[in-house]
Order: C-alpha cells, then sequence, then structure tokens
C-alpha cells in the first residue's frame, strides 16, 4: 500500500469522521459467515460512512491512491466476499440506514444500502405488500449486499430473485463517481442494463449506495405442502409432477435424507416417519392450488402450517452445521431434470473423500446447498473438503449447470470460472472488469482473479 | 469500406452459400418499421447464415476487415435499430429458425434466433403454457430481436420483459467468438449478468443466436375489465386505486381521448360513450379478482371478451397511423404517479408544434406510446414532430422517467443516453462498448453513437 496506516486513518477520519474509522484490530469487520472455514482478513482501515457522497469521497480517495476497496454488507456471505483477505479499506454499508421513501400505494420503496432485508420485508407486510426475496440471516444481512450478490432464496422460484425487484441504483463508480442508473421508473430500455449488471457483480465493479425497490400486493395465502419420498430420484420425479400440475408454485424446496437426519426431528408437520426425501411445494393463490399440488405429491402429502415450516426450514443450516461443529456448504445449480444426480452425487463425492456430506435446497431452480461436514480446526478434513468442492463444481457443469446459483464467487471460488463459461465469455468479463475498474481496486482477488 | 463490394459478395458466399447473399439493393432490408418516416439505408450486403457457426463466420470476417454488422431479426422495431444507415452488412437471423428443445413439462425451450415470437407463444399455448412478453407485430417479430431490445408488452406489468424469461444465450462475440452465457439452469450467479447486458443491447455489443427461455403454466384466466374516465388525471387515479386493491392484475393499459378518437368505435365492449380516458386492467387469477379491478376502476366498469379486446388493442396503432397516414411514436416511460402529466404534456407539445397528438399504453409500468401524427412526405411536419420528441423527451426525464421504455434507442434516440443518465453512467456505458466492441463495428451509429 502506497499510503501509511497513519495517513489513512487521518484521512479517511477527516471525511467520516474519526468515530467512524476503525482500525485494522476490528475484529468484527475481519471475516464474514465463512470464518468457520478459517477464513480471515486484516484491513488496513475500516470506514463507515454515513452518506452517499462520504462513500464516494472515501472511494475518490482510495482510487486516486492505488487504496484496495471492500464493500461490506451485513457480513453474511458464504464465500469470503466481505473478507479483507489482502488489506485495504473495508467500506461498511451499516450506516446508511435510512429509508428514503416509501410509497406502499405505488408499490415501491427506495432505501439506502445499509437497510436490513428483515426491514425492507416487515415494512412491506405491515402495508400489505410483499418483498419476496428472501435470503437466509434477513435479521442482519442488508439490501446493498443483496444486491451485490443478486440475493435469492425460497420465493424466487415464482417470484424472481434481487435484480427483478430493482428499478434502480445508486451506485458509486470509479474513480468516486456517484451515479444514479434508473428510478421508480418500472421500465426502461435507454442504456444498458448497468443495474443488472452491477446487481450480482460482488462489489468488483462499484458500490451500491441506495436500491429503488419494486414490490408487489402479499400473496392471498401461504400454504404448503410437504411429502417424503423415498429417494431423490422419487424426488425429481415428484417436482417434476409439481411443475406438470398448471399450478406456479410460491416455492419448490428439498431436504435429502441427510439433511433429514440432522433436522427432521423438528419437522412441524405430522409425519409417521421423518426419513427419505422431503418435497416442500407451497401455494400462495387459493386452496384449489395447494389441493392441486398434494395431488401431484402423492399420496401422505402433509399440511403443516406455514409459519412453523418456513421458521423450521430456516433453521436447517443451522442443524445441520451442529451436526459437527462445522461445514463447507456450497451453492451449485444445475437444470431440474439433473436434480436427482446432483443430490446423489453430493454424497458420492463426499465418500470418496472420507467425508459426511448432504444437500438440501431450492428444488424448483434445482439450487442446491450442497455440504460437507467439517470439524473445526481439522485442517485435514478442511483439505479433502476444498478437494471435495472443485469436484462437486465439476458434476454442476458436466450436469449444465453453475458452481454459485445464489451465493456468488467471492474469494472461495475466484478464478473458477473457465471451468463453467468458454474462454470468449470469460475474456468477455474480464474486459467489462477492466472498463469499470481500471486500477482493479474494487473487491480485489474475488469473483474475476 | 476496405473491401469492395465483389469480394464482400464473393468472401460472404463462400460461408453461407451464394443463394443467401443479396446485394445492396435487396429492398426488404435497407429499412424496418421506421420506413414510414423515410428512414432507410443501404447495405454493402446482406447475409443470411444457416447456422450459429456461420453468424461467427461472418462475423469474423467482417471484424477482421473492419466491415461494420448490422444485425436484423424481424424490421419490426420502432427505433430504426436494424437500418443499414452507414452501410456494412446485414446479418439477418431469419434463417435460423429452429426449436431446438422444447420441456413443456420443465417449462423451457430452447429456441433460435430466427424463431418468430408467435411460435414460442403459439407452441406454449398449445402445452398449457404462456410466454408473456407480448410485443406488437409478434407475426414477424423474432425472439433474438425481442432479446435485442429486452422487449416488453402489456402483460409485462406483472410478468417482467424479455430479460425474466431468459436463462441463457447463444452469442457471437467479438472478433467472431461463439460463447454460451447460461443454458437451463434457472439460478445462476458465477459470473457478471452478461445475459442481461447484452438483452436489450440493440445488436452493439454482439449477435445472439439462440436463447434459453423460460416459461410458466398459462394464468387460469383471461378477464380484463375497462372503464372510460373523465380525464387522464381521473384516469391515473384509477390506476392507482387498482395498485391499492390487493390484486396484482396480468396487465394495466391505457388509451387516452385523442386515441379513442381514432380506435374507439371499434372498441369490443357495450359502452353508451367511447369517450374520454379508457383504463383497462386484465384479472387472470380468478373471478374474485375480476371483481375486486371492477370495483377500484369504479361504477360503469365493463367487462368485454378478452380476445376481442386484446385483438382490438392490438389494432390501435394501426388506426392512429390511419388518421393521417403517418406518424411519429415514442415510447417514454414515467413513474406510475406522473402517468397523467405525461399523458397532458404529450398532448401540450404537439399543440406547441402544430401537430396532433395522442397516447395510449402500458399504464401500470406508465409506459407511454406518445405520438404526433404525420401526413406521409410533409418534411415540414416532420421536422416539427423531430422537435416535439425532443421536449417528450425532456419532459419523461423531468418527470423521473426514461426516454425509451421498451423500443431502445436504435438510431433515432442515439446520443440522447447524457439527456437521462449522469457523465459518470454515460462513461460506464461507453466504457463497456468499447471493452466488447473495441472496433465498433457491431451496429455502428445505433444506441451509443
Amino acid at each position: 500500500m502506497a499510503t501509511d496506516q497513519g495517513t489513512l486513518a487521518a484521512d479517511l477520519a477527516k471525511i467520516v469522521g474519526a468515530e467512524h474509522v476503525l482500525g485494522p484490530r476490528a475484529r468484527a469487520y475481519r471475516a464474514d459467515s465463512t470464518e468457520t472455514m478459517g477464513l480471515t482478513g486484516r484491513p488496513d482501515a475500516v470506514a463507515l460512512p454515513g452518506t452517499a457522497e462520504e462513500v464516494a469521497a472515501v472511494v475518490g480517495w482510495c482510487y486516486e491512491r492505488g487504496v484496495a476497496i471492500v464493500p461490506r454488507g451485513g457480513g453474511t456471505g458464504f464465500s469470503g466476499g466481505a473478507t479483507p483477505l489482502e488489506g485495504g479499506v473495508v467500506l461498511s454499508l451499516e450506516r446508511l440506514g435510512r429509508v428514503r421513501a416509501f410509497d406502499p400505494l405505488l408499490w415501491r420503496m427506495e432505501v439506502e444500502a445499509g437497510v436490513t432485508t428483515r426491514t425492507v420485508q416487515r415494512l412491506a407486510r405491515e402495508n400489505g405488500l410483499f418483498f419476496p426475496v428472501d435470503p437466509g440471516a434477513a435479521e442482519s444481512s442488508l439490501i446493498g449486499g443483496n444486491v451485490a450478490t443478486n440475493a435469492g432464496g425460497p420465493h424466487c422460484f415464482k417470484y424472481g430473485v434481487m435484480r427483478a425487484w430493482i428499478s434502480g441504483l445508486e451506485v458509486v463508480l470509479a474513480p468516486g463517481e456517484l451515479a444514479r442508473i434508473g428510478g421508480a421508473t418500472r421500465k426502461d430500455v435507454a442504456g444498458y442494463d448497468l443495474v443488472g449488471l452491477l446487481t450480482g457483480s460482488e462489489g468488483t465493479l462499484g458500490v451500491v449506495t441506495a436500491v429503488w425497490l419494486k414490490l408487489m400486493p402479499a400473496p392471498a395465502v401461504s400454504l404448503p405442502v410437504c411429502a417424503f419420498l423415498p429417494d431423490a430420484q422419487a424426488g425429481q420425479e415428484a417436482v417434476e409432477r409439481v411443475l406438470g400440475s398448471g399450478v406456479v408454485p410460491a416455492a419448490i424446496e428439498y431436504l435429502d435424507s441427510a439433511t433429514l437426519s440432522a433436522a427432521g426431528s423438528t419437522f412441524p408437520g405430522r409425519a409417521a416417519d421423518r426419513e427419505g426425501f422431503l418435497v416442500i411445494a407451497e401455494a400462495d393463490g387459493s386452496e384449489a392450488e395447494a389441493a392441486e399440488l398434494a395431488d401431484a405429491l402423492g399420496p401422505g402429502a402433509l399440511r403443516p402450517d406455514a409459519r412453523e415450516l418456513w421458521r423450521w426450514r430456516e433453521s436447517v443450516s443451522l442443524a445441520v452445521t451442529a451436526q459437527k461443529g462445522g461445514k463447507l456448504s456450497d451453492d451449485i445449480g444445475v437444470p431440474v431434470d439433473r436434480l436427482a444426480e446432483a443430490v446423489d452425487g453430493t454424497i458420492e463425492i463426499g465418500a470418496r473423500h472420507g467425508l459426511e456430506a448432504c444437500s438440501w435446497g431450492h428444488a424448483g431452480d434445482a439450487n442446491l446447498h450442497s455440504t460437507f461436514l467439517l470439524t473445526p480446526g481439522d485442517a485435514g478434513e478442511l483439505r479433502r473438503a476444498e478437494a471435495a468442492a472443485e469436484e462437486l463444481f465439476d458434476l454442476a457443469i458436466e450436469l449444465g449447470g453453475t458452481i454459485s446459483g445464489e451465493h456468488g464467487l467471492g474469494w472461495l471460488k475466484r478464478d473458477r470460472l473457465h471451468k463453467q463459461w468458454s474462454p470468449a465469455a470469460v475474456a468477455a468479463h474480464r474486459a467489462i472488469k477492466d472498463a469499470l475498474d481500471p486500477k482493479g481496486l474494487f473487491n480485489p482477488g474475488k469473483k474475476t482473479p
């Protein structure tokens, strides 16, 4: 770094105030949710700007001096995207917490990047509306991070991922320019889709400071229907029957049998057995739709309470972690007719590496949380899991899929895009990075190395 | 051009076959739907490749020799995007007409760029599915063109524009590389959203050769509800009541009173008067939803037959043209609470320039087809209309909107993005063009000049 840490802190303090600059030891800013895998970094400084203009000034200061910028939302990411592994200034957006405008009758909200996902969901719900993006950790994940990762969740099956709910972005571009792209207008094809390009770019092309969100009226009902199938193949067939039913389910989820071993005991439905391969399909239009989903899932379909079911579903990840204390979890995606192969393949790859494995996730989008259980501190096991993860990526690509359906590449999967994309497509990707970040200072080492 | 026309035709013939190369006089390839405004070009040659590999070879040949490439779909665009105004090779995609795969039970289809929009709609419908993108001229518009413009239509209010229905693209990038980005997998955040970036890029970043489409089960019903309101302000208030009803309408359309004067006599509903400001809201879930929409529209709401109504709605554009024989029609978008100002502003701007004006379009997205009537061949009137259009763009931007909601900038609105975007955002746009098309040969002069 061209600037010593004393100068760095003093100059940042002039922009955001001394009380909003932290030093390299600020523990909370050294890692994200990948910390359990031993991934921690060391920032040169942490800046907590309070306005979009302050974000632009911090980026401008860094860009002029060649200092890396590591944007940070709620730190709930699963790929190390917010971890300052190569130093630089961690730019935390948590103080950009204003809801700038909310017009419930017009289905729209303008929020700063530091507003939590839960706040948006709650404000929507209190006004008869719905914000369908529902990643895990909604209490602490920030909207800016949801944009940076193009976040998903169960209900994105019917309603689309984060991009579908954005009509405009306020963003700081290199070399420190605050720009607005789009706004409250719902349709716009005047320029290239920079909103889409920035969404999911993981802080490598700029820093999002505010978002114009689209919302929709809350669905009439929430009627989940569940079935325990014998195995992944039978589960996939059930999913395909659901798709063929004529109903558009709000969500289609699954848990494989190994996941059920970890999380099944607290399943809220009355099932004689809680074994096998669980498929959940939710109707949100009418009771008639739920009945059609139950028909599609077959005899023995259960109808658990929606609130209890989704609360349980949110607990699955922690229940899996609790098995051995740690895990390496990936988020591959495949075409829906390859779901069973990906589920069974996860187990087989784990077995080849001497690892317990399981998967659960978004069956309708065939987006798996393929997971290898880890004992914290066991370096050999971690190495085997990393090797297993590479085989998992190869499997996803062999099945016509992706190495990341919703978490992004971050640090953990950096430099893997060439596995999935052709050289020409990877070259286009790199050309865009170079075009928008010519000094390579936005979240260096992440996504595109 | 560095290559003479004889060499050009001979070399292209080696790639696509002599019978698939046409000369500069090929009348059908000199203009698109903007021809009525006098916009025609002159290609150096027209190539009609039959495969994606041939497209790549033509692009490669052109890119090496510095010859411009003008991609062409069905030629139904309204902004001159397919018109070869500066010569070059018109690359028509009409022979790429294969449906490569169709899995109705998995809601997906892989089609080449030359398949018509109507074919996709029909195949979907025949299999109980729905492809919601419904631009005008669906009989002749091609899916590749729908991608290039990120096409919309009435039902995109509920279901989203073209981008929402694409899971992957096959595309030829500079300098002639065939690349595949995405595929049948529904969720993918591994790379930047190149699919989104190419969608709506109007052939200026590459040439789309095939598309992986998402589809959905056909909605249960199609129940349009209509009301004639006194004026645009009352119409906007009715639209806002519809938004506040709790129902998500499939479409919310409007026709202003001047448009009704042109098209109202064939309106299929039984209305005593066919005057004022018409609002159409369509329910596609249930009769109960339609009743709620009728309540929201107020007393006197009508319930016309859906097929008749939409057939009539498709005829509106031609009925307006028939008034004087020609028109200049733009497609501005504004926030929905500024709809009335944009509608009234269109009339006022026309009046200031001595032009009859009207507008109709997608009220829920506040995407107007703001139109000035023209007498064909009247050059003075055309000049006044062009001046009026500039004022219309200014109005849209003043209201927080866009100069193009669905047609794109093409040739007609090239070099207008700076009106709407800040210098930093425009610079990012230009940087992307330069990064992906370093020689500036993909549809030069269009969108970004």
